[in-house]
């Protein structure tokens, strides 16, 4: 049986402030969908998979936020982790899991917060890797091709293979702008979008070979998967396994790693910024999240407002404003990096009130 | 007797989106005193006159509005006008209904939404007007020394008098540029604040001769002031008055006009640049009513935000940045009279939910 695993504990910090503490980027509707971002990827599994065969990876205290979100889930389809390990804690405690519950089950790990425009090529590419996946002892990822030299993800490296399932030579970190150029100049290299497919057998295999102290940490007591006794288990057990990425711990390490390159439409929605380019715009080329505006003179502008407000902006070129709860937000689009830096200062001077 | 009559029945549409049709700019806290502006207004005059003796003038929407920021206050002493129709029945109406309650009144009719920084100089100008009102047939008016040649207000042409308290030669309409200059550097000009003193019985006499068809109407049932009939009175007649300003309708054509030139850090507060310019800055000449305000590269702006609202502004200069309720207003200082333009499409293409 085939399974999905959506990554849902993540903060969204760069989407402050919109994303908070409380209610991260995943849990909110981000592109004016009328859905959360987590809600549209599980209407997009729901095509492939049985509901019951979607699990939530989130944590712990946002397991309310999800049941709230997605009602159809029952209690044992949200994983909460305790703490924030990274990763491949969270890839290795979720296969564990499903291979309790069917020692023959492939799964699916993907991020809950990113855009996928293309549905139909998406589960197209989906379906391909678990047939494959099913069928051999390979630890899939998809490639996106790339559009233009972005130096903020990570690239993969690939060799010419069959059916569009290609061996992975490297995986290469977030380059410079010459080495992405490059890269992209070369046909040669995908967007590394944390889009994983493989069998449990084969990530099992894989965690036992190369990320051996979190496989031991967490199948010491396999009996209680599926089970009451399973989160107090991991309440002990998963804080105390190795802070590390998937593709640190297992994606670098394995030599039967293979990528589909895909064209689906695809964005991480890592910044405002990444969101208006995917956006709907007006003749100014503003994408407005908002019921209401009156603009003059503002262009290429994000504005995000509650609902049932009106915004009056005169004069703007390339800004973002959002409107969220207890913070408004006026900065220039171009310098949105800053904004991590910006929340972290009012952390320091302000506490976490605002985050 | 002294009396304050104290005008409170504007729409302050300058001031929105802060300044609403049902809560506008006098019943708001603008400068961040922690008081409304009437109620500094109130508090000002309770130095020279018993509390008894204060009366506000208003729409009658705003009766309840007056009576929870002035709870002192008798029912008797709120005037709740039926209809908009401009300051000389409003004038009259309040003349007629303290002459029935002391027919030696003499009283000040004051606007509610202006900033005086000079209190001592303030009251003390209008003591001396009150005294020379009691033994003269006199209208008197504040003149204000005017300190720039600013063309968005009236001005008061005065020939010398005796201590000074000066005959008015004429009222001056809004001038250009050049014609302000001359008028500021001519040194016999003063800024129209209206701000009136005078005897009911002089204002009385002067609305018989120059604007009876007013006076005829109001005083038509005198029996009914401060009676319990006198709100269903004013409700059936008041709003058949002719719709006139005192200036035109009374201090225009009246003979007996003096004015106390007086220097008393007076602003109408008339825009949200003239509160700016009257406010405390901080180092980059910002203007900031709100608790927690983080900023960058932002100048000469004016920022105002609801209780516990944080801001991250980068890279604003010369801006108004107001979030008040369901509006967010982002613009420029400098075309800030738009505002009220503005104000009107808002009107006409949403209604009236954001007014």
């Amino acid at each position: 049986m085939n399974y999905i695993a959506i990554m849902a504990g993540g903060v969204g910090s760069r989407f402050w402030p919109a994303s908070r503490e409380d209610k991260p980027k995943q849990f909110l509707d981000i592109t004016g969908s009328g859905q959360s971002l987590l809600q549209m990827t599980v209407e997009r599994f729901k095509k492939i998979v049985p509901v019951e065969n979607i699990f939530i990876v989130t944590n712990k205290k946002y397991k309310d936020l999800v049941k709230e979100q997605l009602p159809e889930l029952t209690d044992n389809q949200i994983i909460g982790e305790p703490s924030r390990n990274n990763t491949a804690p969270c890839v290795a405690y979720t296969a564990l899991k499903l291979a309790s519950l069917d020692p023959n089950a492939n799964m699916v790990v993907a991020p809950s917060d990113h855009l996928i425009l293309k549905e139909d090529a998406f589960l197209k590419q989906i379906q391909k890797a678990l047939d494959f996946a099913s069928k051999n002892d390979a630890l899939l990822t998809l490639g996106i091709k790339p559009t233009r030299p972005d130096t903020g993800y990570g690239y993969i490296h690939f060799d010419e293979g069959k059916n569009g399932i290609n061996p992975v030579k490297s995986f290469k970190e977030k380059p410079d702008l010459a080495k992405a150029k490059e890269y992209v100049d070369s046909g040669d290299y995908l967007w590394n979008a944390g889009i994983f497919i493989w069998s449990v057998k084969s990530v099992l295999k894989a965690f036992e070979n190369h990320a051996n102290e979190i496989h031991k940490i967490l199948s010491s007591s396999m009996d209680v998967y599926n089970t009451p006794d399973e989160q107090a288990f991991i309440d002990d057990m998963y804080p105390t396994t190795p802070r590390i990425s998937i593709d640190y711990a297992i994606m670098e390490k394995a030599n039967n790693v293979f990528t589909l390159p895909s064209d689906i439409g695809w964005s991480d929605l890592g910044t405002w910024g990444s969101l208006h380019a995917e956006s709907v715009k007006d003749e100014n080329n503003n994408a407005i999240l908002a019921e209401k505006v009156v603009l003059s003179e503002t262009r290429n502008s994000m504005i995000r407002l509650p609902k049932g407000k009106l915004a009056v902006i005169k004069g703007l070129d390339d800004y973002i404003v959002i409107d969220e709860g207890d913070v408004l937000l006026i900065y220039p689009k171009s310098e949105e990096q800053e904004i991590k830096k910006v929340r972290k200062e009012i952390e320091n001077e302000l506490g976490d009130d605002f985050l």
